[in-house]
């Protein structure tokens, strides 16, 4: 059964948790307080060197990080897979877009004006020019959403769930998403697709890491 | 036919030119000149809104983006891609890695110091910060390749050429790469693959973008 090692309300580890969820694939959460500094902690880079989260072990052991690379692990064979070669380029297209253009942005302005407001005092230029960032490529996913129904088409996928990851919480950055209406219109969408649950849910029936000592 | 638009030097064109070369693939080379801009045109625009090189077109119309991803559609069905899910996924995370670990800092330390260094002038200090992070991420890279021989084992592959793009002219961002030694020997195995060719011929029997008016 798959390990994943997440933080409480991160976009990136929401993105493994939705796609085994929906597709119904058993797997245990763990809990790791990245604000308490449990993944930088010895019995976490002992796992992960590179500390970080989200980080998926299989049954068999094997490792992988980086969230979009997961998926490609997590639904091979499934419906939520592109289906052509040039469909899987196009997919991963938007997932380097996704963590070049909008991830790098919100993540840290929603972090700090948001989730630890105190550590943004002082820093304000540097976070309005993460939301003006932000907008610039959530401009260029409205460009790309006016026409279709998700990001490859009318085919819900993986890359429909990379991309939602940070996008669907821009809001928390203090982006106004009204300036977005086809991206508000596909992520209602992706809301109503089958077994969707939301970020919320993510440490529901977790463990936690550091109570467990779980090492992998 | 592949039409691959490029700019001269880029590591990343270097990417898909590498791949599709060591194909055997047919295919030709647009020289689009950055420099003076010609990404920010009218007609590069009208064939790509991103406004970026590399940018691929194949036989039948369809444009691929991001280095990393075009790999995925011009290597399908050839020797040089993963070979399991789980390789998929160990490739993607490491392709992940590479643009924001690698890419990100050893392209512009290489542009301002190298390229275009009246450009770096009163930004040493920034030049310097990405010196550094790029030496913290070869030095990952450095201990994956100490026991192996590519990057997923003993095979050849996508990932190899990925990751080899950037790493390859770190010596030109002014890195000492004599601190990595597993990564020059590896640079010297990928060198020593059949049919590879050095970034300098990148341009070789190219057509000019701006002569041509080409618009895909």
């Amino acid at each position: 059964m798959y390990k994943l090692y997440v933080t409480r309300g991160s976009g990136n580890c929401f993105k493994p948790f939705l796609t085994l969820s929906q597709l119904e694939i058993p797997f245990q959460v763990v809990e790791v307080n990245v604000l308490e500094g449990e993944t930088r902690s010895p019995e976490f880079l002992s796992l992960n060197s590179a500390g970080s989260v989200p980080y998926l072990v299989t049954g068999e052991g094997q490792g992988v990080g980086e969230s979009n690379a997961m998926l490609w692990l997590i639904a091979d064979g499934t419906d939520l897979m592109p289906r052509s070669p040039l469909e899987r380029a196009q997919s991963l297209q938007w997932m380097f877009f996704e963590q070049s253009k909008l991830e790098p942005m919100i993540s840290p302005a929603r972090f700090l004006g948001h989730i630890v407001p105190e550590r943004g005092v002082g820093r304000e230029a540097e976070i309005a020019s993460w939301r003006q960032r932000a907008a610039t490529g959530l401009a260029t996913l409205d460009a790309h959403l006016a026409d279709r129904h998700f990001m490859l088409g009318d085919h819900y996928g993986i890359t429909d769930i990379a991309v939602f990851g940070y996008v669907h919480v821009s809001d928390e950055a203090s982006i106004d998403m009204d300036r977005f209406p086809a991206v508000k219109a596909w992520m209602a969408r992706v809301e109503s697709t089958p077994g969707f649950k939301p970020l919320s849910t993510l440490c529901d029936g977790a463990i936690a890491f550091s109570a467990r000592g779980d090492t992998g």
